[in-house]
């Protein structure tokens, strides 16, 4: 009997890293974790691949994704939807994959209401100095967009205590043996669902 | 600010190796488990050592601890009391110390009662065969003996389902490392107590 995987949230604000420690994770899991792809319905870019970065969706396939329960949460933002593709998240906890959703704070608490089982982590930075010298160190984004997203911030910080799990980013290597170790433990755990 | 040290007991069936596998992980924590030293009414044997095997007392002395509070748990196992001083364990947790309590199932039922915080680890065989082989390669018992520890063991099987974690001592190693992994996860955990 194959224990299922564990479904892993992964939420934090921009800047935080949290894409480059669930990478590393994903690397030293050596295909034991699953990072899942979100769809959406907003224009590519040129560094986005299909299937890589998202999949590319138009605004009616998107909606008849979510009329046919074949997301496990979605959200809009600017006139865009966002998504979680269940198959490929069912597919990979049933054969005992682990599956991470790197997602937002309204996301996450979809899948907290709908999966029980599901671990829902959060990672912090060391400081709100720290987050906004990330942002700035990054150099992608205008002033204006780094106070916006600073603001953002803020609200997603506020809502930290709604998770399971906290990984403060202060260093990735450890920041990203943090997220192995949750794992690792919910194998360990008594599941009674 | 110290977080606090998590509490663990860990419980689990004669000769499958509990000793072992917490005395391994205290080893590889370096100082950062504090192991509990338990105190009993029962008589030293010569292996045997005050404040290292047990803390040895009176019937007068036990009874007197429990009265003033002073045990965290305790049990009377053929008409000696055995029980968990209570200071040793809260002084290595308010310093941030991990404290593991290699305890009875009985005891685990009252350590969950008053410490909702605690974690209850529970140590299984891989299988009956070999949990046998075990107590039979141990060398120190009689049929009679081991025939009766199986028949605990039974009891002790069906409450598992009490307890938080499962750890298959499979293989001392990677048992031990599960310990500390359990650990690991319960600093990220948020807490709200």
């Amino acid at each position: 009997m194959t224990k299922k995987g564990t479904l892993m949230v992964v939420s934090g604000p921009a800047g935080v890293g949290k894409g480059t420690i669930v990478k590393l994770a994903c690397e030293k899991a050596k295909g034991n974790i699953h990072l899942s792809i979100s769809a959406t319905t907003r224009n590519p870019r040129p560094i986005d691949k299909e299937g890589v970065t998202y999949y590319f969706k138009t605004k009616e396939e998107f909606q008849s994704m979510i009329e046919h329960n074949e997301v496990l949460e979605w959200a809009e933002y600017v006139g865009n939807y966002y998504g979680t593709p269940r198959k490929p998240v069912e597919e990979a906890l049933s054969k005992g994959v682990d599956v991470i959703l790197e997602i937002e704070v309204q996301g996450a608490m979809q899948i907290k209401k709908n999966f029980p089982g599901a671990v829902l982590t959060f990672v912090a930075p060391p400081s709100r100095e720290e987050l906004e010298n990330r942002l700035r160190g990054r150099g992608t984004e205008t002033e204006e967009q780094i106070l916006s997203r600073l603001k953002t911030a803020e609200g997603e910080l506020s809502r930290m205590n709604e998770y399971d799990y906290i990984v403060v980013n202060d260093q990735i290597e450890q920041a990203s043996e943090d997220l192995l170790t949750i794992l690792r433990a919910e194998k360990l755990k008594q599941k009674f669902e």
